[in-house]
């Protein structure tokens, strides 16, 4: 029996205590970006700090600016002379609107519904499956073999929901310790529930919150509709400006030095699916996809600017007559490569700021933005999660895009000059960011069982792709869903 | 001494004691419209009818199908043969959003501040002051000159701040209790601080809650935000195209019908300030007025479309990264003479509906709306009420428009054929509908004294106005400021 075989037994045999283990940090609630979020954080990075250290690491929770990073480190050097970091995030996102679950969303439990055993709760998918997958194979690899196969250093982020604020400061200052061959990211998805994948290119994000304000506090809406400013209409007329009428974000110079996709690129992505995810769940009707594009190809290679949450005035339950004093919108912009996070900032708020009318006032803010990244495909650490994942998956990992942004790469990649490896296992139709988030139990084996495969790969040595095989992306193959 | 000069002495002896008692009506949480709101509704209800018990009414709580009326009369017919109707309402606004409040909203007390003794809470001026002060006048009244000076009706509602959904039956059913020679309506406001008004002209309300479904639930807005239905975006365009560029509302047919304000009233609105309600203190900066009309013209004699409330995905904090799945906003049409509630909403839901894209769903909500009234300028009461207002302020009182709507006044003038006067104290700086509203000692004591003096009007024999003189409306007057 092999290092990897005895690794998977000791996984298989280990699955209802690990996932019982797992339960018990989903119900943790650690929400950032909320004050009352702030005891879960804490609580959730010393429980990890305690289960990396019954795992055997060097662990300590480290404090920042914001909230605590959670650091590991296996001691000393491995026999095979790599050092591999991996990376998760253990804090979650808002539970709003609250009234939309149907299950607690910090008392997850195991629910069988047509033969699949799932769990609720935030943080489920996002992130903490995720992590709690590769702690449990280094775990079990340690368990089975008595050793875990390279050195190993493990970061567990607190605020990565809220846009890191304090990564960038933490990273600088623990260079050298993460300091390693490779950086394997857990924060990403499957292209199907049945078919794995690895996210080399990711969007760059601006988070930008505005506010209009009139220049009185609320009126009665009877008595002064009719003459005075009201900030929801100002605030509609613009962001109803911000698309042009071929979709287009209608910013001057917001597409500015975009880096275009290679026509490889697009022929790739064409050819993976005439539906969105692979899952075919999510209904495009009423979207607009800019002209000229695919939806893929608007997901994963245009620059995006979304609408996520408006709010002013009565809110209800009830008629009230207010005309609002004030109006606040959040929006998001996905970057791509050629666009810097600063720039777009500045144009977006130039582009509102000419449109509020004389006499009423806007505020703007935003944490500090992240550009796009694009990673290798030929990094020998991502084969060698290729060939992983497709031996425990029994089809060959997607090369895949994503609209969505995770600014550790990016920190990790251009920040430290990192080899990034980006995988994960969860599904947009676990609900990721939304009420009722779940995962379930067997894509939690299966993502645990894939990260010994992965361990195995490089343990047993890296090698490139086959030159001309059908293994090589980019190549004729079929990779149809 | 006269009645009136010693009914005014016993104002004037009881005003601490009187304010106390107020301050324990305001303290009492009688929101409508919301669900949590009964118990405060069932409790005011029964704190008025004691109330009115105790100054030696008839007086009793009446159920409806919606909130409780307190119906009281005196005993008997009394010796002036005139039988008059009091209507207040003591329902409040609901308090959201609570953290913009300072004070406590039902917790008042009296504050000194500049040398003006304010109380502040929901309800303090809309509507339970105003109330209160032809309670307190009738009260004194009686304790002065031991009988009340006509045969008095007072009906108090409980559901006026969420439309009088059950006021059409209740008024239907107690039609002959009610019928009265004149109904004084009090829940209207001042010209200015130091200036009354009778409000002859309401505005007509049709209350709107719409909402934009997305095909799919909420979803994460870097994965999807680029491709799938925006209810934000699409809601924003809609309302960005509820005016024209003329600041006319762009729904086909709305102005179909409308009556034009007369050039004497014109004439008479455009002479009475360059200020908008006489106090100066709404800044119009940033609003759009229709072409052609000044701001008073739009205000009392012009429909109109106000957006009250937007809500919809993240309302932070925080920047959740969501791509919601529906969006909702609150409007309010003001209608003028000529415009049925009814055809208004119909035009506007198709207004909506054609724009809402497929795949997408929209769902509309609204109570029952009412139209607008127009009341005669020449009624008997109306001019005692004049003539005591004068009496009490020193100055004439304006004869009005207003963008509001009361739907009481049509329900009486219109369905039970009675005569109306609307008047009252309050004003738009006491923050009605919004976070620390508030009420002040001397304006309720001059509200009080002002209910004397008509009642001494009343008693004393109705006149006509002296035609040719100065005090006929619509003559030249200087009704300056």
């Amino acid at each position: 029996m092999s290092d990897t075989e005895r690794a998977l037994k000791e996984v298989d045999a280990n699955l209802e205590s690990s996932v019982a283990e797992l339960l018990e940090l989903i119900s943790i609630p650690s929400v950032s970006g909320e004050e009352e979020g702030r005891p879960g954080i804490a609580r959730a990075a010393a429980w990890l700090d305690d289960a990396l250290a019954d795992v055997g690491f060097s662990s300590r929770v480290v404090e920042t600016a914001c909230n605590p990073v959670v650091l590991a480190r296996s001691d000393g050097p491995a026999e095979s002379g790599k050092r591999l970091l991996f990376y998760g995030h253990f804090d979650v996102q808002p539970v709003a609107p609250r009234e939309a679950w149907t299950h607690e969303p910090f008392a997850p439990e195991i629910v069988e519904d047509d033969g699949v055993r799932r769990f609720y709760g935030r943080g489920a998918s996002d992130s903490k499956s995720q992590l709690w997958s590769f702690i449990e194979a280094l775990r079990a690899w340690k368990a089975a073999n008595g050793a875990f196969p390279a050195e190993i250093v493990i970061m567990l982020e607190g605020e990565e929901e809220m846009g890191s604020p304090s990564l960038g400061d933490f990273l600088e200052q623990h260079r050298e310790e993460l300091d390693c061959d490779v950086a394997f990211i857990c924060d990403s998805d499957m292209w199907s529930p049945t078919r794995p994948s690895i996210t080399t290119q990711l969007k760059g994000l601006v988070h930008e919150t505005v506010t209009i304000n009139a220049p009185n506090a609320d009126l009665h809406s009877g008595h002064y509709g009719a003459v005075a400013a009201n900030p929801i209409r100002i605030l509609s007329t613009i962001l109803s400006s911000l698309h042009d009428e071929k979709g287009r974000v209608a910013i001057d110079g917001f597409y500015d030095g975009v880096v275009e996709m290679t026509e490889s690129q697009r022929k790739r992505w064409r050819e993976l699916s005439d539906e969105l995810d692979g899952s075919g769940e999510v209904n495009l009707a009423g979207g607009v996809i800019e002209d000229g594009y695919t939806a893929i190809e608007a997901m994963w290679g245009r620059p995006a600017a979304d609408f996520n949450g408006i709010t002013g005035g009565n809110q209800g339950p009830g008629g009230r007559s207010v005309l609002p004093g004030s109006a606040t919108v959040r929006l998001t912009f996905r970057l791509v490569a050629g666009q810097t996070p600063e720039t777009i900032r500045n144009r977006f708020r130039k582009f509102v700021s000419d449109r509020v009318p004389e006499g009423c006032s806007v505020e703007f803010d935003g944490p500090e933005g992240n550009a796009a990244v694009h990673l290798s495909e030929t990094n020998p650490f991502l084969i060698a999660a290729a060939r992983g994942l497709e031996a425990e998956w029994g089809q060959p990992a997607v090369l895949k895009g994503t609209g969505g942004s995770i600014p550790v790469v990016g920190a990790l990649n251009d920040g430290l000059g990192l080899d990034c490896v980006v995988l994960g296992f969860i599904l947009e139709s676990d609900a990721i960011h939304a009420p009722d988030e779940h995962y379930d139990v067997e894509r939690f084996h299966r993502g645990t069982r894939s990260w010994i495969r992965i361990l195995g790969e490089v343990r047993g040595g890296l090698r490139p792709w086959k030159q001309g095989s059908d293994e090589e992306p980019g190549r004729e193959r079929n990779i149809g869903n």
